[in-house]
């Protein structure tokens, strides 16, 4: 049964925190681990690669057979079927015209004719993009991650995504197909990682590296930042959906399942104000969980860190929706615009009573990768933004110069930096 | 003196290589040091601020002594020039002017009646400013760093410079109340970074933290990343000029010393398609050199890290460039809006003879936190993005789940999310 606590019990925060620090420690030993993948990648290239292919994915690579061919890709596509194949492409489009909008000019201002300033933006040029290969396989997370790449237009998209003994699911090509990807390489976990941040003779280096993976994938990516950009690094997943009252206990129980089967590690939790349908979901959560084909998972998450949470009113449970930042939140009250404007942080805010997560994570259109662990205070969904970089443009005329250069010189001087100071007042007319 | 090499050079690449990773290894047991002063802070809390402040400052602090007092704050302002507080008021200006044209409005699509989607821009809650003490005491970082945040709608902005032996810069305290910072702390090193990453009794946590330091700090920063969010690491400084045999070879000259004074490690690189122009600025180097107070810092900097190189055009100028992604760019040519759109990555691009890096260091108006070392290929220069997070917004009316619920569910069960594919099924009319 789905616990029911309430803000004023005593050991609320002590019981909060368990779930807001339920991300695993990284074992130890996996760190040096990833280090002698990725030296190893580096100092022996594709040699590395195929040995350490062999070794973990039981798969025999060699320069001929390390990329997906056009011929593999036209086979999966005919696989699967008009319904599948249609349903991606509707989410592509959809995600291409979210994404869309979040693009940014290249501007330059006019305020001043004797100093122009302005903010060149540019895609990157090659970004690569981790898909993860054996049971988990989700063409929705190709969509998520090469869609807003291309969108961005940047050049060349490399996927790599492991194919344990060979095999691979036909939807993640097809996804991959629609998305535009550009590459495919037969690769994953550190190896993977290291390969796009480094290059080899077969693997172009790229300067951005995206998507999902599993605790190796994690660290390596970690471990490359610097030399390459990264996506941010996630969490264990979490839902938050606050109640006013109104509403269907079946679908917000429904809501609070779909987070739990992801993982044993998701967090699942129901803010209302209403004590009847505090009962009303519990019952429902038992009801559907035994109904569940991962149920085992489902059931160890709710039981671990789910929780339906009485509030006194609206603006407790808003407050505390501020204080964990979640991942989701779903305002499933009835009026949902009224409240919007008090949600201080959050990854994605899914709104009223239609909109269940799960039509996020899909197709409405923006990101699915969001910010874990309260990291919404800081940290921003997967966008447009991750796929461009920006220069910034100072254009000063002679006169522009001459107009501020004394105050340059005066904040040089200031600093101790007289070749600062020199470069300008040498151009300056007496 | 300034070398002259030539990209056709046999040993070329292997020389450039040499400067490309010139960034220092960070010395064994600094980032062990580092862990524990983090754990200590955490622990121990303003306790061990004060132990930890005692013995790497030499200054003594308690609860009461431990923040900036409006009365400190009005003698420091009392003490600095007319002259001093109007260059720094004026930069302060021009750098709110820019950084506000980058502000990006929460917006909603009106594409579909039955799907809104949107995102929601906030700035962050609370953020903290690292300042360097000592000999390098910079009032232009301090507004760099402070007024974008401020610009961005940033609450709380908190400040922190180490005072070693008591002593401060008045123009950092000035700078930081024409900034609008919020608190400052007189607390530097990784104990500073702890203590804004974790919360102390005394200290607030916060969001993110920005700013420059030294090898602890940036340690310090990299380690409590995930658990706030850091601008970039910054490695040493570098400018590369591109010139068409146009212009004046000491005022080139003095770009080129501007970097070199900053750091033994910066990295001034000339190319020019000019043989006559790369001579003139070799003589000019050495000359002006002779005459720089930080005469041994530059000249160290010129010979390890400088160099001209002369290339057969101004295309090959800029594919070297684009190579490079310089931190700072000039354009040193008489027509330097021609060649900008072939300008791939770099962090500020300085346009013709009349605009010396310094301009855009002090007052131009954009940042002068540049991503360094290459890294322009993929991160952008610190700005008002950087004190801003991003909410997405999804909100189906059940007309437009409707619409959509077949293709949802269809991918739902794609990936075997039997939850998922329910929370929307249980919604949709039969």
């Amino acid at each position: 049964m789905m616990r029911i606590l309430k803000f004023s019990d005593s050991d609320f925060d002590t019981e909060f925190r368990r779930i807001e620090q339920r991300a695993e420690e990284v074992p130890a030993g996996i760190e040096e681990t990833v280090k002698n993948i990725i030296a190893d990648v580096r100092k022996r290239g594709d040699v590395a690669l195929f040995e350490l292919t062999a070794k973990f994915d039981k798969l025999e690579l060699d320069v001929d057979s390390l990329e997906v061919t056009e011929e593999e890709i036209e086979a999966a596509m005919a696989q699967i079927s008009a319904e599948s194949l249609s349903a991606l492409q509707l989410a592509a489009e959809r995600i291409a015209d979210y994404h869309a909008k979040q693009k940014q000019e290249t501007w330059i201002s006019t305020d001043e004719s004797d100093v122009l300033v302005g903010q060149m933006v540019r895609p990157l040029d090659r970004v690569g993009i981790y898909v993860p290969g054996g049971k988990a396989t989700y063409p929705s997370s190709v969509l998520m991650n090469a869609v807003p790449a291309k969108v961005a237009g940047v050049e060349e998209v490399i996927m790599v995504v492991p194919m344990p003994n060979g095999e691979v699911n036909p939807h993640v090509l097809a996804a991959a197909k629609i998305s535009g990807v550009d590459r495919i390489f037969k690769l994953g976990g550190a190896q993977a990682v290291a390969a796009l941040a480094y290059g080899t003779d077969s693997v172009p280096r790229v300067d951005k590296i995206t998507g999902p993976g599993n605790i190796y994938v994690a660290t390596a990516k970690q471990l490359v930042f610097g030399q390459v950009d990264i996506d941010m690094i996630a969490g264990p997943s979490e839902i938050l959906v606050i109640n006013d009252g109104s509403g269907n206990a079946a679908h917000i129980a429904a809501d609070l399942l779909s987070q739990a089967e992801h993982d044993e590690l998701a967090s699942s939790v129901l803010v209302t104000s209403c004590e009847k349908m505090a009962a009303a979901v519990q019952a429902e959560v038992e009801k559907q969980l035994s109904e569940l084909s991962r149920e085992g998972i489902a059931r160890k998450s709710i039981d671990d860190y789910g929780a339906i949470i009485l509030a006194q009113n609206l603006d407790e449970a808003i407050a505390f929706s501020n204080r964990i930042a979640p991942e989701h939140l779903e305002l499933a009250v009835d009026s949902p615009f009224d409240i919007l404007p008090q949600i201080k942080h959050a990854g994605a805010v899914f709104m009223g009573h239609h909109t269940p997560e799960a039509a996020g994570d899909y197709l409405a259109g923006p990101n699915h990768t969001l910010p874990t662990g309260g990291t919404a205070r800081f940290f921003s969904p997967l966008s447009l933004d991750d796929f461009v970089k920006k220069s910034s443009i100072v254009s000063f005329s002679q006169a522009g110069l001459q107009r501020l250069g004394n105050e340059i010189v005066h904040i040089a001087e200031l600093e101790g930096l007289e070749a600062h100071a020199k470069s300008v007042s040498i151009r300056l007319k007496k």
